[in-house]
């Protein structure tokens, strides 16, 4: 594809912290090209540049940067929308342009749970994109993007879902400052510090993977009935939720059966080669230090999970340690990766 | 008592960071006064402020830091000997001092699980000083402190056991950085970052509460069989391990009987009114944020486990996070409690 | 005194972080007693403990809790009144208790240079506060606290002043993140970081010295003449303001003098015993490696300054490190023991 | 040049932390190629992966990984040798490779300050390899690398001697952990913490920048005489060293004119594009709050200085602020540039 063949694409919430993780992922994209920027009416009418607090150690991309911010309404030129809005606001103006007929690839929590919204991870439910088919939209649709902290834990569940079945998960979390946005956590919150609550994170960890590993069956999900307990804590690290995991399988498997199922883990965004596609979905170190926030958040261009200390567990059958990158993976990352998936597949 | 009066205790593994703690809370302690403190041969014959590289933020007690540093020995004059020896030479030289006729009450981990050696937290198991009795040695004896992780999870289980009864508990922690010592952690290990495992943790964690929980019978415990599963973390802070704790329970308990149970919960070191025992075990926080380490952890003289979080669980039937402080409760106070309990019954 | 003999006290911006400190600090305290809070209109006709967010670890003390928060009118029935306003309002505010006759011991930044205010440091300039005189106040009137990174610097310069004179002064701060108040500033951005930039705060350093350290004639200040440049940075620590100084003397001053100077520097509040002065206003550390926040900031109860290294230089006579505590002796407890200070000398 | 067209080279203290930057920045590079790696007694004859601790976020390079680490002793077959050795046994094994006709590029300490040595910064005295000529070893030479916190500081310095001549300089450093290489800094001492002192630092930065700055005559460096004052701390910061530079100037100067002298700054390295080059030696920011380690550490592959703040002082000419990586620029990616640079000389 030529430069000036790419696809171009309009990103909303964009001065906000996920907006710029978009725009620094598609800077440089092979297909896509960001070409609209949208946010609220504080920022619309300035270029980028100055309507932007921009909070990343990568520059801002040059040709963004003089872009002028417009308002978050259905009258863009790019027909394929990123959403990375707040979710005070997101659920009505994402409607909007789905029904307008925009294509919208959101990370906000608003339609996740829509009956006929994908909840997609392309590793593990290529295949949910079939509801696009029943939305209500005229020709527009929305796919979102799970939670931050649900992507690294079903990423690591899928293949043990697969081979060996999953009964019951329990997971408790560390989770990185960078998912509460910016300012986000105050730093005298967080230094020499750890806070064991997060707003209404422990629900959406409780019922996400039950939609992400449901079947697909009639055009509707079935979601799945895996028991699953979470608790979620914050701690001083910039980017990359750590958990704790436990599961009960409903098939015995040993710990080599395991890392084997993992290790062999890949599907479709790797066989299509997506470019924003890890290589590998799940990494498995055996260093029982490993893994961790700041060495192996950025793996595999900061979207496999890295997965660690598999053991036997006395309540459970085994426990192991999953990390994955918030904002990457968790995030803007994620929703790329699913619109790179509807590309590929014909949807886009 | 008059101060000439006080009882003259040493300290062993003294310029350790739980021997620096020892001396920090013996310090214009009512009952004790340090008189002796010993340790490696490094240090040995050396004024005890030329020994030790002191890391506490209170000043070294002027009196102790003119002492002379004595080697591990069992020729000190004072008869009761608090330990903060490194677990690497702990055990026998504890011994040879609890066979020479010495009290020994230690936080090294070498005794712990010594079937005639109390592990002994006051509010919890107060009995269990009776195995002194069995002791094999010569008029001294050995008594010892938990495991840093495990005292505020005891603290908090107890009420749960006598009231309704625990059938399994699942606890993973976020652990402080001064629970590995000085200099312990590398800090490029933590900044920006948690550490998923600690070596030997687990299984402490998992061994030492059914001890603690067991019953005395003939001069013998029989331990407690509540299942546990222990994950462990360590993460940036400097004191205070923050525990996410789920619990199933033998009988049906509603939240509010829970919290009652935790509000009435007091003990012997309470009733003798102890000089270092906190005014009250277990304080449970309301709000959803509670505890966090760097708020609480000092809480009732660093002394007491802060609770808080106590909702209902998928997989078990409650879960909440308890905190308590390592140092203080979890190593060298939590010790001289026991010494404290010793005194009050007549055994020192 | 009794305790219903005890002075009361009105708080002024008492639900923001400096008036915590202020109720923490007046909690216990010997001569005055916090009866009375107010805060924005937010906050007034709720009780204490439900409007404030206190974020210290110290428990919010009973007695205050239960009030019902005021607002910030001069109609309080206390006559001395503490503010820790928000420099945004604290001015015209101030000055309207003032103007009723109320005695207003101030930590906000907007009446320090007035001409009529002193800009008080007891230890320092005690003198000063023949200005309240010719305060154009109807028997009230306003005394000021400087600002947090200037306190440490003034009580370390002092002694040289008084001896040897100063000619120049350079200083480079690493502050705390306290100073910036709560929420603050966030934690993205100080974690794995330092800000060289704090809006406001060298100019307040340039200047805020001359006037402490000028000389009072004929009823009006006289500012000093010193050369000042600063240079202030944000860094990761929660409490405690370390600052890295070099000065130019005008009369030649040997290591051993300069040492001997701080150590002999004492003053009124030491003289009066008040109850919030440190013992010594300056603490010389011989160990290259000291003075740090961590370990220093809460010496002599966080009133002191902690001042190391001193060393010859290549470009001024000598450099050195002061450390202080910004939220004690930098803002509540300065404030406080200048109100101390009035009482003792019969202006309260 | 075709892969098996690339240089060897050998990397001496190669499991240490600078040792571990070398193959990091070494892996892909378009001229040279690891191909021996040599180490202390305890690590020689295992494989390098499993003799390294790898402390580094990138993977470990497959190649390198499986090479058997040798000892630091002159009979490796790359004639190329990279010394990331610790300066306790540096001295001696680079000269005895010198010795042997090696060319040594080295990051240690040892041999900086020797007269025939260069001390190199190819943006800044590329010249100076002139040096070499005198070298007494057989063929082979010395080269070195400047410690990490003088080089940001010269690059920012370089501009401002050439156009307007430098009086005095005054620093003051806020260094990150990294810089003490692994375990390094101990945790408990930087949490919420500042060290005000790195050993043996502040001398090297009164000194280095003379003689980087010194003029080549014939064969000799005649050391510049700027006058400078180091002070040196150490910060809760992962890499990237942060300074607040004063200086006096010999000429007038703008600011205009001392921004437009960074901008336009550019030197051999730029012009020969060497592979490791920065585009630009000194970034300038326009937004106070700018340049900070986390932000802006890496900008320009980490090999640039990144200065801001630039403002006129009351005691020296002008302040700023200036930001380098210190194990990229710094450390290994400062050696690697005078690597290249002799190559592209011929030198190599």
């Amino acid at each position: 594809m030529l430069n000036n063949e790419k696809i171009p694409v309009g990103v909303l919430g964009a001065t906000g912290s996920v907006g710029q993780k978009f725009i620094e992922l598609l800077s440089n994209h092979p297909w896509f090209e960001v070409t609209e920027v949208a946010a609220s009416e504080r920022s619309s009418g300035k270029k980028y540049k100055d309507a932007v607090n921009w909070i990343l150690s990568t520059p801002l991309p040059k040709d963004v940067a003089e872009l002028i911010v417009k308002e978050c309404e259905p009258n863009l030129k790019s027909k394929i929308i990123f959403s990375g809005l707040d979710s005070s606001v997101a659920g009505p103006i994402e409607e909007a342009f789905a029904k307008e007929g925009y294509v919208v690839v959101s990370n906000s929590k608003n339609h996740r749970m829509d009956k006929d919204v994908p909840l997609l991870v392309p590793e593990i439910n290529a295949d949910h994109l079939e509801l696009i088919k029943a939305q209500k939209y005229n020709g527009g649709c929305i796919v979102t993007n799970p939670n931050c902290s649900t992507i690294g834990l079903v990423l690591a569940l899928k293949p043990l879902e697969d081979n060996f079945g999953l009964e019951a998960v329990n997971v408790v979390t560390m989770q990185a400052l960078s998912g509460a946005g910016y300012p986000g956590v105050a730093s005298l919150d967080t230094i020499d510090n750890v806070i064991p609550f997060i707003s209404g994170e422990e629900p959406k960890l409780e019922t996400e993977p039950l939609k992400i590993l449901g079947k697909l069956s009639k055009g509707q999900i079935i979601n799945n009935d895996i028991k699953i307990s979470a608790q979620c804590n914050r701690v001083s690290v910039v980017d990359g939720h750590l958990e704790c995991v436990q599961v009960k399988l409903k098939k015995k498997a040993s710990i080599e059966e395991i890392k084997e199922a993992w290790k062999n883990f890949s599907a479709e965004p790797q066989k299509l080669n997506l470019p924003t596609a890890p290589l590998k979905p799940v990494h498995y170190f055996e260093e029982e230090k490993y893994p961790q926030p700041r060495i192996h958040r950025n793996l595999d261009k900061g979207m496999a999970a890295s997965v660690g200390r598999l053991r036997e567990d006395n309540l459970f059958d085994y426990k192991f340690v999953v990390l994955s990158h918030n904002t990457n993976r968790g995030a803007a990352g994620g929703a790329l990766l699913c619109a790179e998936l509807m590309k590929a597949k014909g949807l886009i």
